[in-house]
């Protein structure tokens, strides 16, 4: 399961919290951007009949509106929304063009918006969990947006609404276009990978890209020492005397002693390797992890100019150039292999990823990753243990989002980064005059959302006008 | 609540059943056609994490069908399938030009579509009966189309279908397509009042039209019988000897001695006027209840012929220029006043209509019914008592099909009589190139639907001409 579930936009965060009760609203402040902190009373389900609400959490940034101007809105994902508010520096930058607000909504079962409080994980509680409900949650926030906050600014009720989004946030930013066309007049879908599912895309393909990343960014020669690492750590773990040198060279904050230790220690590796082609920006970012520009470049040379024979040494090695992503700041006092990110809601994304979003990954001989088969089987089987449940719908997405048959929808701008592994299921292809592919060639995960930064490169630049341009023509068609 | 739920399609029904079992699938015949019935294990909930499952029924006529042919699939509305089944003929028509297989699919709750079985009308399970499950339910459908029916008919799992539908139904079809457009390459939708909703219509209009029809079919003699009956009724009602009176002249079947027997009697009066002018269709049909050609002319004529100044006499004379609806066969021994249809979900469509369809009537001067305002409080309130809920988002379904915003939309012909009450909730203007409103002057409730008749005018003829030019521009796209 972590295979599929920790690749998506891992954010690490340093909040300021400026906390003062106003009506209940609460102010909220990082960097220079200031939020206004709401809640809506939004259903807990919208599709039968009844009555029971929870309170769902959106921001609200007005620095650059002014009367008549959009809401660009961003559909969050599976974490706490001042992650991605935090990271979508992007919205903020051509705030000004639009005159727009800036709306960031928390998705469902994450961050504090809980259906069910402190009970919202259980089994039971998960079951509100689906795609279809945060759409939603999100047309009941823009339906709020447009009767009550901006029934004293605007003159009807008539609001231009853009959403953005980036990873499964960028999912959701086009099935909200898609679903509810009336309620956004255009999507920036970033890094989107809605063709990631069931008979839709080669399963090998996203090891193959994160393989191709580590191979142009390091050597071949790294790629060789990670290939062969995997045989290596299956044999050190076979004795206790090898878990305790790993325990200890890798610094594993858990106990580390069983065979479910090791599977736990193979899955964090390869999220960690994958992790850092998502994030191997052309400038220090502290995203999922804080980290040096070219993150994989960093950690390659280093992998190699350590280079030994021994086994044992061999892994110490690779721990040791681990570093450069467990450790960038030197403030990691142990690592944690039960976890990549403290900030999102691992265990409740598991559950989507078992249920409704069933991503197929699997690895060849062709990559630098321990070879697996995609077994749908036995993922279902680990789910249903998990969970109680698993995916008795496979085709279900396909059928609720139109799978590869985009011809009929209007308005999305699909941006992936072509180093990003998550591209392999992104629209990379135009489809029509109204459904735009953009390819950032030197982009990673949804880099064009991130704030302009002097090392931008002219693809990324370049990226980020179109959305202007695509923008300005949906304002101009509404 | 009957004020507003007795006014769609209405359909009686002779059938001739000749059941065969042929592993889970039986045949059906009436008129010239055979349907295959099958049972689709869909869902009871689409939009949440859940196993349970129902059957849903469907009818499949394949007379026609020539292998790359497309499917027209009729989107069931609130009864028993086999109903709609035999009154859109016009798809039996237009089959064999497109090689059509023809497809009813049953809406959920209706007829032997129950979730719960003969549990499934409590309030509490009555809550996953909404549009958004229904649609998703086609959806189900037509992948069990695609996947296992076609398997040996089709070379690939592409296949066009078209929906079909008249009133609600002509509401799911518009809906389908508006939020499945990969599913269905385009909708006739007929007589689909999708506006006939909160702050989109003036309340009053339906009862208008009705009124119109009247006096043009009638004089104005009959609407101002109509209009004066009203007050005579309520006053000869007051005494129990009137009550007896009218219990007997009308042949009333149930008890009918206190208030609410005489509230019953007005809604399911008002109801009868409103059928004659939904069905008043220029030959004899047996839709709602036999009837002849015009039947509003003959009830007017009937009625203004027996005219009377006496209080009980008008009663009578209009008890009996009401056998022109009620007893036009003379097999009717007594007129029950609390249904108008034995073949409709009349308790299951008053919980739609109750909960997220509640459509806004009244009645003014300007109409010959008696004055009712539109309360949508006390409406509420009498659905809180019957059925323990109430509409609590009354402008959940404006923000779940997008309202009068319809220009993001495509290929939906929205099709209504001008004569049918319904078209003032209608879309009768052209939206788009891709949204037409076809208006049929002298037409009623989904005339174009019906099967082709002599006495056809050339409005409907070319109302059903456009359909087809509208289903081969479809196909041709796809």
């Amino acid at each position: 399961m972590s295979r599929c579930t920790s690749k998506f936009v891992r954010k690490n965060v340093n909040m300021i919290f400026k906390c003062l009760i106003l009506n209940l609203l609460w102010k909220y402040t990082f960097s220079e951007y200031t939020f206004d902190i709401k809640y809506s009373d939004v259903p807990v389900d919208h599709f039968t009949i009844q009555n029971k609400t929870f309170k769902l959490r959106y921001l609200i940034n007005g620095d650059y509106h002014v009367k008549g101007g959009p809401v660009f809105l961003y559909t969050g994902n599976e974490g706490n929304i001042f992650m991605f508010a935090q990271n979508t520096g992007f919205m903020f930058d051509i705030a000004p063009v639009f005159n727009a607000l800036v709306v960031f909504i928390e998705h469902r079962y994450y961050g504090e918006s809980l259906p069910f409080g402190n009970q919202s994980n259980t089994p039971e509680n998960l079951r509100f969990l689906t795609s279809s409900q945060a759409l939603a949650d999100y047309v009941h926030v823009i339906e709020e947006l447009r009767k009550t906050y901006f029934a004293t600014i605007l003159t009807n009720d008539t609001l231009p609404v853009v959403s953005f989004g980036g990873s499964y946030g960028g999912m959701l930013a086009a099935w909200l276009r898609m679903k509810y066309p009336t309620s956004v007049i255009g999507a920036i879908a970033s890094s989107a990978p809605i063709w990631y599912f069931r008979n839709m895309i080669p399963c090998e393909k996203f090891y193959e890209i994160v393989t191709g990343v580590f191979e142009k960014f390091g050597t071949a020669q790294c790629t060789n020492i990670i290939k062969a690492s995997w045989e290596i750590l299956r044999n050190v773990t076979k004795t206790s005397s090898g878990m305790k040198h790993l325990y200890e060279t890798w610094r594993i904050c858990e106990t580390f002693g069983n065979a479910t230790d090791v599977e736990k220690l193979v899955d964090w590796l390869s999220d960690i390797y994958v992790n850092m082609a998502m994030t191997n920006y052309h400038y220090p970012t502290n995203f999922i992890v804080p980290l040096p520009a070219y993150p994989v470049k960093t950690f390659c040379d280093k992998l190699v100019s350590l280079n030994s024979t021994d086994p044992l040494s061999t892994l110490a090695n690779l721990g040791k150039a681990l570093t450069v992503y467990t450790n960038y700041t030197g403030s990691t006092l142990c690592n944690s292999i039960n976890s990549t990110s403290k900030y999102l809601g691992e265990y409740t994304w598991d559950y989507q990823a078992c249920t409704e979003l069933v991503m197929p990954i699997c690895s060849t001989n062709k990559d630098m990753f321990e070879t697996q088969p995609w077994d749908e089987k036995k993922y279902s089987e680990e789910c249903s243990k998990k969970y109680g449940v698993s995916n008795s719908r496979p085709d279900w997405i396909v059928s609720e989002y139109g799978g590869k048959n985009l011809k009929y929808f209007s308005n999305i701008v699909f941006s992936n980064g072509m180093m990003d592994p998550w591209s392999c299921g992104g629209v990379t292809t135009n489809i029509s005059s109204n459904i735009w592919a953009v390819n950032i060639t030197d982009g990673v995960h949804h880099s064009d959302l991130r704030s302009a930064d002097p090392a931008d490169t002219n693809y990324v630049i370049e990226a980020r006008k179109f959305h202007v341009k695509s923008i300005k023509k949906w304002l101009n068609m509404f």
